[in-house]
């Protein structure tokens, strides 16, 4: 994935969001078309498909499913008018567990017995964070938000296994718990943090160097806080390798039309 | 089913409780071992499991999923030394959507292909309503909830399809407010009400005529209040016909290892 510098969009409506990226805008989502959700893709052959849905059951922090396209679908009411093969900016696929290709768009690499799982993404709640006045450092600093993987297993599911995915955002101390109340708001797209402060329990040796997405510059004083990511499947069909697998690009998310405000409970 | 006239017993240690249904006690579990969830089983062959945790992840609301014991699995860490077969204390059996047995328990109709599904159930939210003053009239007049087959359906998964099934809680006006903001804390179990005060909408004829449990007397002036139950499951394999289905008997469910409190958020 190549790492783009990039501002955020005025308002984009999703339909819109989607046809750029149809059309071969290769950027990362984040602040795109505000106030819709945007989501991870997980994709793999009808074979693995209870374990992956299983597995995000058993999982929810990590992944929360926001929909299914069954066998054979390529669209759905979160993306009306779309095509999963084609709207989002960024694939990944994997062949038995490696990572062989990083293409624009994956109509040729589609099966008909491919199962794709939506899956919550955090961005959802940086919209609220940013009207209650925190900062989101990725963001500001126009990169893509750090991800990690960690030392904690998943739980895992037949077939499907593999560690934590955990996102960051450092945030000054006296906010942290204004995070924490605002994102618990959202249990659809990873909920409250799951670690606050210490990198190295977590697994993380190095707070710099991230797995996926960028580091971002933590100000003096600021704490990390982590919330488990959408990428976790990524890093389970890594360690789990079906035959096939294609997911989004880190960062570079299916733009739905979901409204953020239905995933807020209670 | 027996509709059992029953006085809430005193605290009863899950475990113990699932001792005693093994033991053979018949009785509903409304009010049984209180701070602990309640869960409902459907349990449907591997070959619609995929079906059927896909129609739970598109009905959340009246199929939320807190656990899967997979093909050959009897027991979790959610009934810690239980068996899944045993320690219900009614089941249903369905052959091809036909109720064909209600035994108090299933270790001669289980097969080794079996996935049991565990839900979320309403009793769980009983508790925080009785510590707010709320009355909950099934308990107050001793006999099972009352459930309805709604004329709404649900949205289908494959080969699982099916309506909505509601629980009723009569609730005086002044306090239905009061029931939505603390049920909707715990989504794991239903969450909010789907439905406040006209039965006739929701295609129920007769409100003193349920499908599943109990009539409860309505008392002057309260509105009938509807949330979506964990027996939609059961209605999906009435409908739906999978050759082997297996689930509590309404009103009777498991009696798991679960504090309530780890269901509330945020």
């Amino acid at each position: 994935m190549t790492t783009t510098a990039h501002t955020p969009p005025a308002e984009t409506p999703p339909a819109q969001a989607r046809e750029q990226f149809r059309a071969g805008l290769r950027r990362p989502t984040s602040g795109y078309s505000p106030g819709y959700a945007q989501v991870n893709l997980i994709a793999v052959p009808q074979a693995q498909a209870f374990d992956m849905l299983l597995f995000a059951q058993r999982n929810p922090k990590s992944c929360p499913v926001l929909g299914v396209l069954e066998a054979g679908q390529y669209s759905s009411e979160l993306l009306s008018g779309g095509d999963i093969r084609t709207d989002i900016p960024a694939y990944r696929v994997y062949r038995d567990g490696e990572l062989v290709a990083e293409p624009d768009e994956v109509t040729d690499y589609w099966r008909a017995d491919l199962v794709a799982f939506l899956i919550g993404c955090s961005f959802t709640f940086e919209a609220p964070m940013l009207e209650a006045g925190l900062p989101v450092a990725h963001i500001d600093q126009r990169v893509n938000v750090p991800m990690y993987v960690t030392g904690t297993d998943c739980a895992p599911a037949g077939s499907i296994s593999g560690p934590l995915v955990v996102s960051m955002r450092p945030l000054p101390p006296d906010r942290i718990a204004d995070a924490v109340r605002i994102t618990s708001r959202y249990p659809g797209v990873h909920g409250a943090p799951i670690h606050i402060g210490n990198p190295e329990e977590l697994g993380i040796r190095d707070i710099n160097s991230p797995d996926f997405g960028d580091p971002v510059e933590i100000p003096e004083g600021w704490i990390p806080v982590f919330w488990a990511c959408g990428v976790t499947p990524q890093a389970a069909v890594m360690q789990s390798a079906p035959e096939l697998a294609i997911s989004h690009a880190p960062g570079h998310m299916l733009v739905t039309d979901l409204p953020n405000d239905q995933l807020q409970v209670p």
